[in-house]
């Protein structure tokens, strides 16, 4: 993306370090209906919307053993578009002057997203999904059974 | 880490990529009673537990702006001993396999972990907060407001 270009009034940028401290393997990618960050549902009702597919790349399907049955999980995701060197912004829905770490912007040093998804059903090289608001084509990195508390509130939900 | 010797009864390893697909950023480092991973707590009651200092690097303070006076925070890390190249792995607790996408295990191809905590104190170069378990040093991704809802349902807690 183009830098300077980009800061809106109120933002403060960093010159962000060149050399990485780990590297992250990509295990799958995200299918979704939305195509621009514009399409983007904004995150709010986690839970409703389509069903998206998180495919999963040939070598990590192993690691889908004993996921089914289960009603929720955890999905962390890069967001390729996003930048990284700003430390304060300006999201366009407040108008307002905020830190990174206390916002959910997609903007951040490490641009992961952390996203609570209802599994509608388990298969053999992805999963079926609702609750994502993420591109079409976002890179995978995680998958993880939730423990959020709010889960136990929530009556049992498919999964083959 | 060692490899081959590690590996567990009913577990299953890949040879994972050489390369990376994008880099990380550590933007700070935990500070923790736990030096050891055998000394580290089983995650449970997740905001529970001594009070940890999350410091946050120089560099990136700016983005603090802003959090203060919220009641939890969702913490990103990264789990620098864990190994990577495990899909099917048997914890030593159930002695059961299963895939590393139904487990929590720090072992995973990605090695974050997200955590809930409660926000104790914002300082202007830290995070004083309750809920973690992981390893004193361990290095930081990324801190976000925490919008889960059995947020909702605690009473409001510190910050400044």
């Amino acid at each position: 993306m183009s830098e300077a270009l980009d800061v809106r009034p109120g933002e403060e940028t960093v010159d962000i370090p060149q050399a990485g401290d780990a590297a992250l393997h990509f295990i799958g990618a995200i299918r979704t209906p939305w195509r621009t960050r514009r399409d983007c549902p904004r995150r709010g009702d986690m839970i409703e919307g389509p069903v998206c597919r998180v495919e999963i790349a040939p070598l990590w399907r192993p690691a889908l053993k004993g996921l089914a049955g289960r009603s929720h999980a955890q999905i962390l995701y890069w967001m390729h578009e996003a930048r990284r060197d700003l430390v304060v912004q300006t999201p366009n829905h407040t108008g307002r002057s905020a830190g990174t770490f206390s916002l959910r912007s997609p903007n951040r040093p490490n641009p992961i997203a952390s996203s609570i998804v209802a599994l509608v059903e388990v298969l053999p090289d992805a999963l079926l999904v609702r609750g994502l608001d993420c591109l079409d084509g976002t890179p995978l990195i995680d998958v993880k059974p939730e423990t959020c508390p709010f889960d136990q509130a929530r009556p049992p939900q498919g999964g083959p």
